[in-house]
């Protein structure tokens, strides 16, 4: 009516270079941690136990590292993918500093490419996000695009500017958290005797375990983070009802599920790309298997890195894509990360 | 059997100026905090970031406005409401502290008006109900009247007592909390632009977004709160084994919806009325819409008071009574209330 | 694929005497707390206000006491049930220290007695399962007994130990809180009137309320113990698509329901015999009825002990057994317990 509600920006209104200031900072306590046990079958034992990460050197449990992830997200929703036709991918994420109960975290982001489709009426956005704690430390940094519909199919297609991305974070460039510590780790109450020793690039592994997915739990999943995107949350957006499921719901419980088999890839520590092959809804079985891209040292004492590929699917493990190189449609998620472990 | 157990009070057993000390008090944390957010959208910077409220004059975020009134609220459905037929209105509601994590709530009601039905089968009872923290300090002051049935339809009808209820709060009366100031108010991090001097009284507001709600959810948010009436959580208690959605889970709902279009309504501060227009189910997908009633200065520096009509609707905005002047069969809650805005 | 996931362990597995320590501590908080009123209709003041636990003696409230216990029977999940074909019985079970916000627990188990099945194909493991805190202090101390799975038909059966178990936990065992003192108890505040002389063996009580469950609801709270048996969160297990509830999901249903009648019986301090009798589902609405097993006197001021039968069912209150002498299909649960009362 008057124009106050916000509509989310269209294709046309983002500037090379710009930074955009997200709304909403948020403070975390042990009730999002809590929540985030109730939500995903999580157990890894650095971020479930303070006793366990003061072992390992840390001075207590940090919140977990894609909670902190789905926290920097969600505030960037809508001044980003409000209007997004689709999440393109992620690039050269890295996790720079524990989030810990108490902070307050914000975000920015910085357009750093733009391209019209040739179609006219929509375009990809590439952004690099930020967040920052309560001393505008940052926290984290990812970058992502998104197609985003124009709004003014008239307006000027911008020159097109297609950052170069990294296939991968170099291993050398992981932030390893202050004060990490593997040397003294305590593998039994891990939960699992396999160190990053044991593990072979191009092993593969099947998480086992399914879980099947409510609308209630991604709800309060989604809203937990302070994404408010419609499509998650209102049954009307679809002939038949179902809300279609926040892609990071589908990153969380794949990596709570790969606990059994990759308990000691503790920390979540650079995120190479992901993909959401096929939506997500309610009902669905979700199931993850995990295959170990790559191995490197790190300076911190007993901490290797172990570069993973981690698949969620609704059907068999170990199948990707078809003949055609297209995702199988049982294939919801295909992310690349580094996971930190001890040696 | 051996009556033991707690029927809740019938009309008959009320008496004029009455004092009833409510049960069960409780301590809240951060944990009610999350749950709120992973319950409900909301985005209000001030209860969602501790460096947002100490940048208003506030030690911290408090426990959001409506929190603090539902717990309050869940104290006395053992006795007030366990037996009511019908939730009929709210007035002279005022919030008079922030409640900080870490205090814990309890509830007083007294009994400030009583009239027996015509039937003789039934009687509204009206009462004003004061929340206290720990130091028994007022955190909330509302009336509320219930239609209550009789149990012993012989007991006499008491003489009948209507309480003169102010129409609104009157804006002089709000409570500002203590500290509030709103002069270095950051627009950007709060979400939107619009400053009290933007709203103009009778403007209205489509807030957009609709969320549908599952019977998981409602059930969680009600017992949160410790509000345990059967017609919320049993399903025999309807042939079609629908719940019956608490009000106050609306209430928060469409306070929350109103983000988008009154980011910066940061604190609600006076509740004028309240009508719970039609039950609310799971499956509902609820909308939101707001008028401007009113507007006021406040001592606060930097503060001004909005005067709010808040509707929750599963259908069109801007519509809410037939010309019948009943209320819409779409129409759930119509909420009067004033919160706190940047001037 | 490279045998790094975890099958559970079978009934070959298992050696007497030996101790197994359990995987994932965890640190709990005020989230915990929060979810646990969001999960179950609880109102016990003692678990609820942190003034009201002061007031009875302790220095805050400490975290219910079932969830403590499910927070270390999760623990155990993995080492001991998860190939188990029935869970059929609990003994012998103490609270030995309340666990407070903050706390980090972790478990044990000793193998305390094994039987093969005459089938040669499954065989009964008994063991004691120890929680401890972070300054290894027991606070939880309980004997279960599962039927597991052999995967080996050919390993030999083990010598069959059966251990001696009490009846019931003797009331002079039970490990009363430091400094718990009833002798100010606010019987308002805490919601009844009547204490431990009210209450006479063999009394019944109906607790009246009923509450339906969401498959949401009982897979948030099993996995917020970290209990991740595949059976609970996985639809694919049974043709009907219904996930089995987790046990003590029905156990804390029940215990919250008995509020309404015994919300004196503060803490649950003894757990004598339980029966999970009948498998629950989402769908049925469980109701609950307690009758008094024994009564006897602390040496605590003012604190009584009170031995409870609470029976889950989805049927008609004080119907437990058959003529045949098994438990009719409606009945869930049958807990035997002692809780600690006000004289």
């Amino acid at each position: 009516m008057a124009g106050k509600t916000h509509a989310g920006r269209f294709f046309e209104d983002y500037r090379l270079g710009e930074e955009i200031i997200h709304a909403v900072p948020r403070t975390v306590s042990g009730g999002e941690r809590a929540l985030y046990h109730a939500l995903y079958p999580a157990r890894h034992a650095l971020y479930s136990s303070d006793e366990f990460a003061r072992a390992c050197g840390l001075e207590a449990a940090p919140i977990d590292d894609l909670a902190a992830f789905h926290l920097v997200f969600g505030k960037t929703v809508p001044d980003i993918s409000l209007n997004a036709v689709a999440n393109l991918g992620y690039a050269e994420g890295r996790w720079l500093r524990p989030v810990w109960p108490g902070d307050t975290l914000r975000a920015v982001s910085k357009v750093i490419g733009l391209k019209q489709n040739s179609n006219g009426q929509s375009g990809v956005v590439w952004v690099r996000t930020t967040g920052l704690n309560q001393r505008d430390e940052p926290v984290l940094s990812y970058v992502r695009w998104v197609m985003v519909r124009k709004h003014d199919l008239s307006a000027p297609a911008p020159e097109p500017v297609i950052p170069e991305l990294a296939a991968a974070v170099a291993a050398e460039d992981l932030v390893i958290p202050e004060g990490l510590d593997f040397t003294g780790y305590d593998f039994t109450l891990a939960g699992e005797p396999h160190s990053w020793a044991d593990y072979e690039i191009g092993e593969r592994i099947d998480h086992v375990d399914g879980v099947t997915i409510e609308e209630a739990e991604h709800m309060l999943a989604t809203r937990l983070w302070q994404n408010t995107a419609k499509v998650h949350f209102d049954a009307s957006q679809r002939p038949d009802g179902r809300r279609l499921i926040y892609g990071g719901h589908v990153i969380s419980l794949a990596r709570a599920l790969s606990f059994n088999g990759l308990a000691n890839a503790q920390m979540v520590i650079g995120l190479n790309a992901g993909t959401h092959a096929n939506p997500c809804f309610a009902g669905m079985t979700v199931r993850a298997w995990s295959e170990v891209l790559d191995k490197a040292m790190t300076p911190a004492p007993g901490v290797g890195a172990i570069r993973l590929r981690t698949v969620a699917t609704t059907g068999e493990p170990f199948v990707l894509k078809g003949s055609d190189g297209r995702y199988l449609p049982e294939v919801l998620l295909d992310l690349d990360y580094w996971a930190l472990m001890p040696l």
